[in-house]
């Protein structure tokens, strides 16, 4: 056996070994793979805007127009008239001074953190921070201070002991629990401290707030300093790229210091024109919004009734923690089996015994559908077992 | 002034300042740019493949089947057909064992490198790497040895003192000129060294080899230990993303390892087909690259009878060193006055110094759209100025 194998085998027998699936038809709620025809709560589409005709169209036709591919970084020839247009609309929604597309979240937080946070500058991040925020601070060289989930006390006490400035970073909505950081008093805390704050909105964005601004609506939080608000589009959005929202002066710093914005082929055009029209929907579809929040009290309701542990969250995410791999994986494979589709969650992307099935919830769910995915769990034997103590 | 104010009046100070331009018709070679029509020497779309009717035509078809985004990652339900056909084509023209897609060339770097080279493991890296790369050693937190620019035998010599084992990085066809990596030493010294080498063929990929598979094919060099490739999709594909060739060991320990695989959105499955069109013509119209290569005779030529000091480069990237920064924006500015887009380069992108115009062609100029550059190049005052000793 080569090192590889051994690294593949050892996998194997810790039971983390990871497929993949193959999907024949995604849509954010009724997929094919092969021949099963299964209901799935795994997608981040949250409002059900992938496959929504006016995205599709505005996708298509910016393709005839535009082209495929972007063809150079944005910085030589990429930067088209449709990245520019999303740049300036994404700005008026958030309402902050300027926005940067980048072509992924990951790319995002990688490059805002390492042109913020020079080599030896202070980073504080929660423990249970997404991999590419955690990435950006060790790519960035900095020195990390990592605080217990949500523990703002302690954050604040870390930040007493090292002195002013630096950088805090965190989920606004954790991907894997769906529960909130406590962004007001993270703000605050950063202003005392002369600190600036990134807020990851990757699942608020679309989903929170009045108007689906995210987090900061939610909280009432200005998008400008100490903030620093990042957001995905191929979540609720249901495109693909992200977002970087705050004042002129920085946007103009990432623009020309960010190397995962400066050394990266443009987005396709016709990937932000089509996240152009999902923004047009987030406004004259508010239902949307209304109906995902129903889908999670139903659920929430529900599951309470059938005497399952929720988690805290209010978010369309919500976790239902099972204990070890292999209890996870087996509950999926049960609820595979009754042809429903959930992902079960394991280590080393959430902390050792807390594998978890993550159920999703989408605007195209409906209530029956919620019901159908309540009666599979209630008949899972596994499910109280892995919650009692 | 605040501190970002600052870094940015900094940056002015020194004439390094980057601003965009906002491209209203983007196609290979004839832009618009507000109301200039410009002819463009600017984009990596060296086949003329973005606004292949072929291509744009499967790209539209696969968004109304596929919808926009995939809504998840790999692992959960964002892998579809497209991208596993995609996967099978890319591993069928190569000829590896497997291939594996990422959302971009810079992400494939940062996952490839990070799973292959651990905390503490050694990379040796030319020192003209991509940025992407040079990211990707920085975020392995590996122990890091650049060799001088192609000095295989100053690689070879470090690789004696530090012992055996290791990564070998580097770009195969350097992105600022043009010019090979001797890709065949490396192999030899990555072999005899049990050592891997990770090559970079984004800018070799469809424009060299007899049928367009790259650097590999161009040096015949098989696709497997202790060779790794990684290709982008952005360029001569005229897509977007990029994927790995390699063993089936190799693609399988990325699965389970890369975090940039693993902790991000897949790309739209319709960029998946559309790129699988731009395969096929690949394979139907060689021609493209006959021309692109004859274009690029012709400009060699025509450059060196007018005394230009041109690069070692064969490719269809061609680098006219300036010097200064200042001297090769002003080249680019009067360039663009006479109606022709060449982007100028600058430090930190280039070693201070040697500031440049970077020439790419693409096969959909003609042989008049050379002759055009060489008239404005001519004219240039500051050209020869700048070449002199
Ligand atoms: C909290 C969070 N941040 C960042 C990302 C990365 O975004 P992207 O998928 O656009 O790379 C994700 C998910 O993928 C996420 O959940
Ligand atoms: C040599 C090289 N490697 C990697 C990349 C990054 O690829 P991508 O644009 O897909 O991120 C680029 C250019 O962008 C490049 O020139």
């Amino acid at each position: 056996m080569n090192e590889l194998q051994r690294r593949l085998a050892k996998r194997r027998a810790q039971g983390l070994y990871r497929t993949r699936m193959v999907l024949d038809s995604p849509q954010a709620v009724e997929v094919r793979v092969g021949d099963d025809a299964l209901l799935s709560f795994c997608s981040n589409d949250y409002l059900g805007l992938a496959n929504h005709p006016r995205v599709v169209e505005a996708f298509r036709s910016a393709v005839g127009r535009y082209g495929a591919g972007a063809g150079a970084s944005h910085l030589v020839t990429g930067h088209t008239r449709a990245h520019h247009r999303l740049e300036d609309d994404l700005a008026e929604l958030i309402g902050s001074e300027r926005t940067l597309l980048f072509s992924t979240g990951y790319m995002a937080n990688l490059g805002i953190v390492s042109a913020l946070a020079g080599r030896g500058s202070r980073i504080y991040e929660d423990r249970l921070n997404h991999a590419s925020l955690i990435d950006a601070a060790r790519l960035a060289r900095a020195k990390v201070t990592r605080y217990p989930h949500i523990a703002v006390s302690r954050l604040a006490d870390s930040i007493d002991a090292h002195g002013p400035g630096g950088l805090i970073t965190t989920d606004a909505v954790f991907s894997m629990d769906g529960d909130l950081a406590p962004l007001p008093e993270l703000v605050r805390i950063a202003r005392d401290a002369g600190a600036r704050v990134l807020i990851d909105d990757a699942h608020g964005f679309g989903v929170l707030g009045e108007n689906g601004r995210g987090s900061l609506e939610h909280w009432g939080i200005p998008p400008a300093d100490p903030a620093i608000l990042m957001c995905t589009l191929g979540k609720a959005l249901g495109t693909f790229g992200a977002f970087v929202a705050g004042t002129a002066d920085l946007i103009e710093t990432l623009i020309q210091e960010a190397r995962t914005y400066t050394y990266t082929t443009a987005l396709p055009p016709a990937v932000a024109e089509a996240t152009r029209a999902s923004l047009a929907i987030l406004r004259d579809e508010p239902w949307r919004r209304t109906h995902l929040h129903a889908l999670v009290q139903r659920f929430r309701q529900g599951a309470s009734d059938l005497g399952l542990a929720l988690a805290e969250s209010r978010t369309p995410i919500q976790p239902l923690i099972m204990g070890t791999a292999t209890r996870a994986s087996d509950a999926a494979a049960a609820l595979r089996a009754a042809g429903l589709l959930v992902p079960a969650i394991r280590p080393p992307t959430v902390p050792e015994g807390s594998a978890r099935l993550r159920i999703t919830f989408s605007a195209a769910h409906t209530f029956e559908h919620v019901d159908r995915l309540l009666e599979a769990l209630g008949r899972l034997p596994a499910v109280d077992d892995a919650t009692a103590p």
